[in-house]
């Protein structure tokens, strides 16, 4: 039975990676932190946990959680981590860091997106990046893993078969993306009151979403090749899901038909991806940690339509479905 | 030519205000004022704004409103509208008091729902209640008018009817009612954070709105008795629309047939109230000034159940009703 | 290992029963049926369970079953159950009749709100009820249960106690309830049209809906008294979840506090249960088996307040916890 | 005072047009026509428009026109309006025709994309096509006008002035739409019942939507040049509203700025398009018959972004302008 702590648990990253390890027969969650001074009961941060989980939230003190966890999910924002990380796996504890700051490898262009240099940047080189359907043998066994966003998520598994096939130019890649609001986390703001935001559409942080190297690293490391995105993020009037609406421009004859049938090659086996004839809806993958998938050959573009539920297979399904591999749990542990 | 005023101008009753007064052609909005220290444009504060009024907004400076404009709609919040409103008046300018300052006639009553004495009270016996249904004859030519709260007016109309025909027993009545969020302002906090209140609806302040004593002192007026109302607010994942459902306990034989009957009849000529065999859905009177209203007797009850624009009959279209009433033009201009 | 057949598995209760019966240890999915004629695949009606379950609807053959299946949850409407259920009894399957067809147990009431005779009649009065917080006992073991409607459970959870206890009139009773739009199906009509029912609420069957009497048998067999209730149905803009505010005249001098207490005492050690001092929203209690629920004193008045979610502990959830007790197996078996 | 008539006056286009002319000082609606067979009330099936208009609708009879109306707006299904517009306008009535029938020139296109040859295809290449930013002179006067469909109104705002001017390439354009509900009608359909599409995002006809033809033929007409549009129209959760966020590849090395200042001024002086600097959203401009409109410069590639509401400006708003501009009353009543 591993001992689990949950760094930062009042947001919604934090709260669903609660819901599904209350269904995971290997773990006990014993330690929640946050910010707040007033330790308040974890029911009182999230109501639906009423009677399931019987937790205060502590003050944060990493030199104290020494002995009393196995294994943090560390959901603090991004600048945070990399303070207590080195001392989380200085004292043998393993972490998912669902924050940013491990995923991009290079120190210069997270500077450049972060908004400065990187305070643990000698251990980005080697923190393997939590997309089991890109990386799983970098991830089996790890001790810190870096779990990937929800657009780099949606965008990466689109597009990587497509790019590692050869079938479309890396240079011209449009990423047209749509999210739920609850991506944006849980500090109310004008945008995301719903008065506001209901009954409303719009595109966001154009040309400079942080999101937009991890997607380029990825299907960099895809390819072998540089590669070119133009990431588009728009906020629906919803509380979850991700729809990715990927435009490659071909280079190749191959048919829709051929080109699906190379990506359910290319993903076979995998427990969580369904390549389908149909085009994806969020609601298809909405609270399960699935990617629904597909393709369509328009004039000369290819399209791969992608759909995932952002806080799940987006941020704390994959969490767990990292976590299980770290550990040597079947992958799917409380994941179905 | 009338000359406007709007005081606190960055909310949505002062928004919706301005929509309404860009269609009427008495008046030019002339003055806009907010808390804000960095005069921002109007359409950057309301971008549905944008091209259509060009104003920046004023900090608020009620000596230098004299002479500038001849009325004003009064946004502030609970508590400020008493500290300018007499100023106003003494300066011959005319006001529409969307607060709730000057609803209540009891000076009693507002200290014990409003938190302390009323700074203007010898003022809140003589202030038209603005809901012309009822008290069409003080508004007219009026200097100042206390615009009703939007649940109070929902309520008001449903019931008002009842009791002045001595269908129902005014002390057993309750009221349930439902509103979409934008009741509850423009100010960002988690109860009003998309993710939170979309796909939810709950009760609050149950027992506990500020808008019970003026339910109360509106029916206590129709009906010449004392009034018992149970008033239980709950917020529906929407942002515009208030239905309530009222329940009183009958005291006649009448049937739902003569009882639509009477409706009818009270409500005769009224432009802004439809009276429907059908029940309203708060979609029908959206984004206009309308009320629609229906009864049903259910064993031995009487329902009525009535629907309006929380923002406009509930807030902003009632404003204009009563000043066109204030200022003796048609009662309906700007409001079709 | 249980052999499990849906029947009618096209619709959204059988959806989610689907979904809960995939975490269940002790059953396998092993038949579903439908009216459709051509016979799809379940993840072609169900596009969330694309790579979950792999299986086709077949037409309903009942006396086919025998031997295929060891129990089913029978998803058929209202008024079609009761052709087949005897035949699937007579067959050793065990039922979970998530059809109103078996919960009155008065052939005239049941003549009356469904629109004609029972066909089965002799056995209404012998079902159990599946409501296992008031009636485990009967439901342990049985070969049949009827499981509840959905504002009968949200109503009865919050008025048994208070009736139970003697703490409200029963003869004096208003319900309010506010559902989600999944509860009225999945077939597609102008009232359930997004464009229509989004940004909108509205009352409907006042008066006239047929849990009315579902509601007044459960409580009245709690207090053993005769039973008035008003019920007033509300579709609100959601996908899913019931807030039921129920009114009670109080017979009682407790204090809010004692009430809750007595709440708390009787329904302890209900693992679905939870009573909070906090008013519940809805979304607590989304994708979940639990019911949240609170009271209020105002004036003369007792509010119960509850929240569950209309297909989890309103239909489906409800049905597997039915199932459970049925068999044997723990109840919270798959619905943690 | 010219008399007006709707001819299928049931659906989503139609209401919108009538609460436009209830506010159109030059107009008085005397005729309505349904299919219906029923001829029901207009406020029983437009329940907002109760008290408000006093009208029955009566079976569509084009010969009885004659005489009893001096314009229409003609509703009708694709496919329909050709049967009688001919006679309309031998009939000296003037038609602004919502369907997509007269808005290809091209005879063979049309019969591409709309399943057959067009039955008044001489007419095609004359007919106005009613997009008054681009074709006015054609318009005002006119006695026929197409009016255009919603995703081209929004594209061909947006990319117009950049193919103008030059500044993209017209063989590499893609255009990511995304549309709330009611662009897909009032006909109930299971995509469109209310629990399968809030919270859901889904692309739809990719790379087949009818609206393709259109928006290239307005982007060739305005650059003289061949044009190739990808489009993609995505269905959300919500009423109305579109945005286009449309990708061209830049063959101009004006700065985004540059490119502002340019849509600025191919736009002077119109009513109802504000280019602005700030990311529009689709609330910016419901309601109302505005256009909001953007650019941004990411790479090698012009972002356009516009806004508009898909029953207003991309619809009925649309109709009253064009119906405007053929009577020769200002092009702005009725519609600020």
């Amino acid at each position: 039975m591993k001992r689990i702590g949950i760094l930062g648990a009042t947001g919604y990253t934090a709260r669903e990676v609660l819901y599904i390890l209350l269904r995971h027969p290997e773990v006990e969650v014993s330690l929640l932190t946050s910010r707040r001074d007033d330790s308040p009961h974890v029911a009182s941060v999230h109501p639906t946990l009423r009677g399931r989980l019987d937790l205060k939230l502590e003050p944060l003190d990493v030199p104290g959680l020494k002995g009393r966890v196995d294994a943090v999910f560390c959901c603090l924002p991004h600048g945070v981590s990399p303070e207590w990380i080195p001392q989380l796996l200085e004292d043998g504890i393993q972490v998912v860091d669902l924050s940013a700051d491990y995923r991009l490898r290079d120190p210069a262009v997270y500077a450049e997106w972060y908004g400065g240099p990187h305070v643990d940047q000698d251990r980005l080189t080697d923190v393997p990046y939590g997309l089991p359907e890109l990386f799983r043998e970098q991830i089996c066994g790890a001790r810190l893993v870096a779990n990937p966003g929800c657009y780099p998520t949606a965008a990466t598994l689109a597009l990587a078969p497509l790019l590692r096939e050869g079938l479309i130019d890396p240079e011209d890649i449009v990423v047209d993306a749509k999210s739920g609001v609850s991506g944006a986390g849980r500090t109310p703001s004008l945008p995301l009151h719903f008065a506001e935001c209901n009954e409303s559409v719009a595109a966001y942080k154009v040309g400079q979403h942080r999101h937009t190297p991890e997607i380029e690293q990825n299907l960099r490391q895809t390819t072998g090749k540089d590669v070119q995105v133009i990431f588009t993020p728009h906020l629906m009037p919803m509380e979850r899901g991700i729809l990715a609406t990927c435009y490659g421009r071909a280079t190749t004859d191959a048919t829709q038909k051929e080109i699906l049938a190379m990506l359910r090659n290319f993903y076979e086996g995998e427990p969580f991806i369904h390549v389908t004839d149909e085009l994806p809806a969020t609601k298809d993958t909405a609270y399960t940690n699935f990617c629904h998938l597909t393709v369509r050959r328009v004039k000369g573009r290819i399209l791969a339509i992608s759909s995932i539920d952002n806080l799940i297979k987006g941020a704390s399904g994959a969490a767990v479905q990292n976590f299980n591999l770290m550990c040597g749990f079947p992958e799917i542990t409380a994941l179905l």
